[in-house]
């Protein structure tokens, strides 16, 4: 059922985090269940759960136990966030198939995306309170990024610095939290807490910005979801940002013209997605990623070699720029 | 700013929720703040967090810090579910204000929802587990009742039994919640808690009921949003049942056409809610929210009479059924 495209010597443990998923959403109300399973076992690339197991190994963790609750309960919020955000941004497809909501209804899925993120918070909502604020923290931050995103729509002045603000916020701070609690519930100490912490969201910049360059110049088919959205939907990312620094004068002008409009063609998304292309910014935003994955291997340096776990995290980091799904 | 139409002896504690509330709304983000405090001073009853202070009262409880926490937690999460729930229902205004989605669109509401989940989360997890828990499950209950009401849109073979599990679930396990974790927070024996667990659900279901009875006889203006909205939106409710069981036979076969139908026109509505008014539902129906109310009022028997919030618990199951908004 699960459909894992990586395993970094924690595949026993994610398999234990699945069950406690599965065995969450169970629910007297079969349609309730339905759409939480067809969400979950649609596969994905659990990250956060990914994550956190690596973290709480790699800073010395033995019974694995109650990270693998912690990480349900992040995959559960997780998915609760992708449900409402397709409803958001009209996601189609999502994983190879059609979206929740295209499926079940917005209603239907609306309130899925509530269960999913109440099941996620029962289970959170036991650990000691510095995790539970950790998660409900970033939590907020999450609102608050897609709220940024929101508002700056088709705004083609939006700064490097203002992007990576809304990613940080909408990916890099949850995943973060994991590799943080990760680590808090291993008994670290605060300086390997804070490492963790750090290679967690420099990981998930990297694998944000490598996901708006999929976004461009991935193959549908093995995304599992059409291409363009971000310049369909008016999100301003890294490469389009990248493009108007360096891309020629007159394709400047044009692609500006096409991000700004509110209604676009087929065409218009084509054609600016082939002015991104031709102007080098994919090269380059692929190594503002590796820039980001080398600060998140750099924040291992005190992890021991010994441990297996940071060999892991290492080729974690490298898969992220690596992969085209 | 807050317009709570009742004070039942918690006066000064509601003013605490209400301040612990809007603490809990800050963000750097301001349209989400905007969204947050709009929903959140447009008033409301308050009657979760007015049911838990009391409940904690009556069960001895002395410093309601810990109770004035959680009943913000529960606010704010009833507030999350009222934006999604005008999302799923196109309820148009709320509290005599335009709804949230219709005055900062779908998307910015949808997400302020999931910001106000996640801050009564974060408030409500730092609570022992057994609260946790409680709280966990009747939001997955509330979300089951959402479920379970769509399903049965429509359907005019609904049984009062199945009626009074999707209110249970919408309105009254919250409600008992509220009074059962203001038990188990004043320290109460496990006797008293069950009491107030019993309290809060007949309490809920006897509201619930009243709002269903003023969604037909409910003057809009008093009310702060438009009536017929059930019999609109395809929820069958006791008054309906009611009046299904009980109407004379030419009359019911025409309501039972109108609430069968997808669409329905203004008239349809005005129609549907003549038959039932002149069928003696309203009464019958307001009897049975009276009998639910006694029952609220009796699991108070084991608390002393010389606690004077029993008093106010059965002054506010007395208000409930006589209320008018």
């Amino acid at each position: 059922m699960m459909d894992t495209p990586w395993d970094f010597g924690v595949h026993k443990e994610l398999g234990e985090v699945e069950s406690r998923i599965m065995e969450s959403i169970e629910s007297h109300e079969p349609l309730l269940h339905e759409i939480a399973a067809y969400v979950i076992e649609s596969g994905g690339k659990r990250l956060r759960p990914t994550v956190a197991i690596l973290a709480f190994k790699a800073s010395g963790g033995k019974d694995p136990a109650r990270v693998i609750d912690l990480a349900a309960a992040f995959e559960l919020i997780h998915s609760a966030t992708l449900i409402h955000d397709d409803i958001n941004d009209g996601g189609e497809s999502r994983r190879g198939r059609e979206s929740a909501y295209r499926k079940y209804g917005i209603q239907n899925a609306l309130v899925t995306g509530d269960f999913l993120y109440v099941k996620g918070f029962g289970i959170g909502g036991k650990f000691p309170p510095p995790i539970v604020d950790l998660t409900a923290e970033v939590c907020a931050a999450l609102a608050e990024g897609e709220i940024g995103q929101k508002k700056h729509e088709g705004d083609v002045d939006l700064t490097r610095e203002e992007y990576l603000d809304i990613i940080r916020r909408k990916t890099a701070l949850p995943i973060s939290a994991s590799a943080q609690s990760g680590a808090m519930l291993a008994g670290a100490a605060q300086s390997v807490v804070l490492d963790m912490a750090d290679y967690g969201v420099n990981l998930g910049l990297a694998f944000q910005i490598v996901d708006d360059v999929l976004d461009i110049t991935g193959d549908p088919k093995v995304l599992g979801k059409p291409v363009g959205t971000d310049i369909r939907e008016g999100n301003i990312t890294l490469p389009a940002i990248n493009a108007l620094e360096n891309g020629g004068a007159v394709n400047r002008e044009e692609l500006i013209r096409i991000l700004k409009r509110r209604r676009k063609t087929e065409d218009h998304v084509r054609k600016a997605m082939q002015i991104i292309e031709k102007s080098g910014a994919v090269e380059k935003t692929l190594s503002d990623a590796k820039s980001f994955m080398k600060l998140a291997k750099d924040s291992l340096r005190d992890i021991p070699h010994s441990n297996p776990y940071r060999a892991e995290m290492e080729r974690l980091a490298d898969f992220i720029v690596k992969r085209n799904r």
